[in-house]
């Protein structure tokens, strides 16, 4: 998902001059109701909903995150996103990050010969041309661009930059594209975001060199389906990618199983990564994954308008088919984020030789980073962007992995064909393969325990409900930056009660402003909710601020804690990041949801128990870690 | 070849603005010594060195012709050339032109997506997109470009145009190009100028449909040599062209035979035209022909300078290689004008349907327009370019078509591989085909038969001449504007005589000013020159006015008259068209050697016999046609 630029309302990225960017919002009363935040002056929101440990520009608007690498000559993690071209930040820890140019400006824009309108994602060789960072990138030529259109031929063009100075700058090759057009006479709907990378597995089937580098488009083709194209290195100087066909394609429109635990393949894929994991993380020779954004709408589709856009994730054997072209089929596929404003998911490959994973001792692992539109992919136009000045935010990142669920009873829970698979199978139980994702070991351990002496980890105890209703949490925390960890343990009874939700309400005000949260778990349909209705007091006054629910499907298993053991049902292991408006909801290492919550007032920080429905939940180690850390040390 | 654009001084192409173009000589004495040119007046040389006849604009540099066509809504000739882009003129009767925009401004413009340097030579499908005249043109994102440099990938694309006002705009699909890269991975010399043509052969060859189009594309491998890649159309919008392969290819800087009658294939093709003939003219069944330009440098090769282009035909055989991939093998390859200006011809099919041929009931024709580049290639910066106001010329129109030489004497002359190639053979004699080439039937009945009050024919008595020397004319004609007939009969010793010339002076001088271009045949290395040491007082007070001679090589074979004749030399004839500065040389039907000739004094016109060496020549029919048609009755 690519946006058009927006120029941040009274800032500029050029050097040297005062940033005018800083926040106005002394005259706003969080105490009382909002007006509408439209008439407040520009800026004036800068700080209301801003996240402090996520990764975001500045200022203005943030695109897709993408063009990440390991520096290999300082072992710096770069983290790149879209921003009036592209641009970045470097991190020896994954915890705090450094704008890469003053005032977060670009380091590559768009305009060239080969990109007069735009420059999209793309994806570094951190290694490239005389040894430096290559960046592949999507050119643009022509807009607009969607699935639902006719295909511009030549609006996407894949071409080369390098960057000598460290990442600041990334120079475009001064030649046309180095891959020119999409595979010959396919009437694509898309065909963007090169990923590139290295897969052992790849070399061995294929007969390339040990460490081809190869390059997965995005795209689709019109009245088929989506595709991913799959290209290999031709030379040591990366200027020609030979053509290896739609390695992966599925019917337009098509789901993994019926639908319920990966959504739709859509008509248009975008944003694929390409990677291979084993249980402690990245490896080369592990089973291979994909992470994929796919486009689709509801009939009948309107042209310009993708109703939805799902990030998910596959992973699949690679076979050669009769012309030995090689063919990804996928065994198992889910969802990375259930949320409605997460997609865009870009990763890369942290090596343990890192500074951050020297420091950490964490092995070879795949980081992503996932968008989090603040404008929903540009449709809320009503949003007071100018008075916030900033739009949209990254998550946080994730250490992906093979995830393994052990000791699940072998019934209809488990052999639904869904965002796991069986890989062993004894004595009426199986093991469960499935794709772990847990937000990436620094910033998890840094949320948890910051060096601030402001930071403040509240124990509450322990309960359980049975019986409707919310109760507050005897210590609530006194800002919006928490991180709140909590396991429910359910009775196997709870499957069948179809009205029960059991889980907290957060950023809930104690006094008659009513704002809360509501975030549960129901067996109804097997989901977790994020109830909005409530949540912001702004989006009774003011335009684009969603009251919409969030919500999506997590599977809790019958399992047995030990050979013999009892069957129960698998614990409900939540780990929820406030980080003011930006709230994510980790489950269980295999499920996360995320959305904005703009909650207005100044005293909506309680934290509430809640159970709605017949059943019962105990709520076990709950804990509060508050204020967390500051991303970004170096700006103001 | 294509030449840097040189903005015309003083004149615009604004529409609607008085044009400043007038020529301003009033004030030059061309009975005095020349003074240094380019301290003249900007635009003062206008008229003293222009053609009247000729295909030219208004003024302005002109650039390779292009993009020829034949509308079929109006069965008008359009015939194109580089200018600013590109620009041309219709004809009904390949005579008379009429600019297609007020002062010759172009009909397509660099500066788009695709085309932000420079437009290059293309070709038209008459009845493209929506039935309309469609462009497949050259498209240039970067320069420089040439053989001896490192090519710059991209710079090079083929793109569509489109016109739907008769003609006048081509306009641009809103795209990127429809060859977007040359072939995969090849590190081409060029790659540009695609020709679109129709082949029967081809088509029945490759199993396409009836009328299919292809298209070949000029240019070369970097260490291998030149190349002409051939393209299939894959889709009735003109979208997609399967590429073929390399359906020419030659090693690098090699000739045909022993390289004495076609030059050398050097390293980069250019400008290729495709088309197929019989002994009247075009037949889509016809024998393969091509006309081509070859770029080579002698040793060392300086990087951005091409020493030579050849403009070079050839015909050949095609067949199917191992791979099913056509291959054109040529059967014999010549000279298409041995000038070493003349360059860059571009021809096309003109039906019988025409306008031009309905009139002169003329069958389908293959008409080809060459250039007579004005500055050398851009190489002669010393030129009074600014007091010309004008730079280059088309040569007249030219008919190709099957050539039969018949009776010829079956001996080493005949067998040598060259630009003929037997055909038959019997009886001690053969009959050898070639290329023939002719000033196309309408413009030379035109120039001989002009229906100006004007025009005078003059018939000079013929004469023998067996010592050196010159005699002048009994009646030369008063302009330098003419054309000038003559056959020239050699005894069989005439071989045999190493220091013999014979021919014509032309645009003598008969005062003290000494000017004289000497046009004749020698035996020795079988070559018509034009000395062009004495054609210019000019010359030794301006730069860039060429004083070199110019040779071409045309072999009289051994002939019979009739079976059982006595063996004679075939005799010389002579078509020289003298257009003020353009002197055409064509000799029996399939050769040509145009070039400058720029006469300075007012009386340089008369016309002498000439003699050098030792040796006997009898000039009979000796015809000269006086003034001239003004190919530009709309213009001034």
């Amino acid at each position: 998902m690519k946006l058009n630029p927006i120029v941040a309302v009274g800032c500029s990225h050029a050097a040297g001059r005062a940033s005018p960017c800083q926040p106005q919002n002394g005259t706003i009363d969080y105490n009382a109701a909002p007006p509408n935040l439209s008439t407040l002056a520009n800026s004036s929101l800068f700080d209301t909903w801003r996240p402090r440990a996520h990764v975001l520009p500045p200022f203005g608007q943030i695109g897709d995150p993408c063009m990440h690498y390991t520096d290999p000559e300082t072992g710096l993690f770069h983290v790149g996103w879209l921003h009036n071209g592209a641009a970045g930040a470097t991190t020896d820890d994954l915890v705090t990050y450094h704008d890469l140019n003053p005032n977060g400006s670009p380091f590559i824009v768009p305009g060239g010969n080969n990109d007069p309108i735009a420059v999209f994602d793309g994806s570094v060789i951190p290694s490239g041309i005389d040894g430096k960072p290559t960046l592949l990138y999507t050119s643009v030529s022509f807009l607009p661009i969607q699935w639902t259109i006719n295909y511009t031929r030549g609006s996407e063009t894949q071409s080369l930059a390098v960057s000598r100075d460290g990442g600041r700058n990334f120079t475009k090759l001064p030649q046309g594209p180095v891959i020119s057009d999409p595979p010959f006479a396919l009437n694509v709907t898309g065909f963007r975001d090169p990923y590139v990378f290295q897969n052992a597995r790849l070399d061995s089937l294929l007969g390339s060199e040990n460490e081809t580098w190869y390059v997965v488009i995005s795209g689709g083709v019109h009245g088929e389906g989506p595709s991913q194209f799959l290209y290999r290195q031709h030379d040591p100087e990366f200027q020609y990618w030979e053509y290896l066909g739609e390695w992966w394609h599925e019917p337009a429109n098509s789901t993994w199983g019926n639908g319920d635990w990966a959504g739709r393949w859509g008509f248009n894929f975008e944003v694929a990564n390409v990677f291979s994991l084993d249980e402690r993380g990245y490896n080369p020779e592990g089973e291979i994954f994909t992470t994929l954004g796919a486009e689709w709408s509801l009939e009948p589709i309107v042209p310009q308008v993708s109703d939805f856009r799902d990030m998910l994730w596959a992973s699949g054997n690679v076979t050669l088919d009769d012309d030995g072209k090689p063919q990804f089929t996928p065994n198992m596929a889910g969802r990375l984020d259930w949320g409605a404003s997460a997609y865009a998911a870009a990763g890369k490959v942290l090596p343990s030789s890192s500074q951050a994973s020297t420091k950490s001792r964490a092995p070879d692992r795949f980081i992503s980073y996932l968008w989090l539109t603040g404008d929903f992919y540009g449709t809320a136009k009503d949003f007071p962007t100018a008075q916030q000045n900033w739009t949209g935010s990254l998550l946080l990142p994730r250490e992906l992995s093979v995830g393994r669920i052990r000791n699940v009873v072998d019934n209809h829970l488990a052999r639904e064909t869904g965002s796991w698979r069986t890989v062993a199978n004894a004595s009426g139980l199986v093991e469960l393969a499935t794709l772990k994702q847990e937000i990436a070991r620094e910033p998890l351990a840094a949320l948890k325990s910051s060096s601030s002496q402001q930071n403040k980890r509240i124990t509450e105890p322990g309960r359980t409900l049975s019986a409707p209703g919310v109760v507050a949490f005897a210590q609530s925390p006194a800002s919006k930056f928490y991180v709140l960890e909590a396991n429910l343990t359910f009775p196997r009874s709870a499957r069948d009660s179809s009205g029960f939700k059991a889980g907290f309400q957060i950023l809930a005000s104690p006094s008659e402003h009513g704002e809360a949260t509501t975030i549960y778990y129901q067996f109804a349909n097997e989901s977790v909710v994020i109830d909005r209705s409530k949540s912001s007091a702004a989006a009774k006054t003011t335009g684009g601020i969603d009251a919409r629910s969030e919500s999506g499907r997590l599977r809790l298993f019958d399992v047995v804690e030990e050979d013999g053991g009892e069957e129960k049902v698998e614990t409900l292991r939540l780990t929820v990041v406030v980080d003011n408006a930006v709230v994510e909801v980790h489950a269980n290492e295999r499920f996360a949801l995320s959305t904005w919550v703009r909650s207005w007032y100044a005293d909506s920080t309680e934290i509430r128990f809640f159970l709605e429905g017949e059943g019962e939940v105990t709520f076990g180690d709950v804990q509060v870690y508050e204020e967390l850390y500051d991303a970004w040390p170096d700006r103001r």
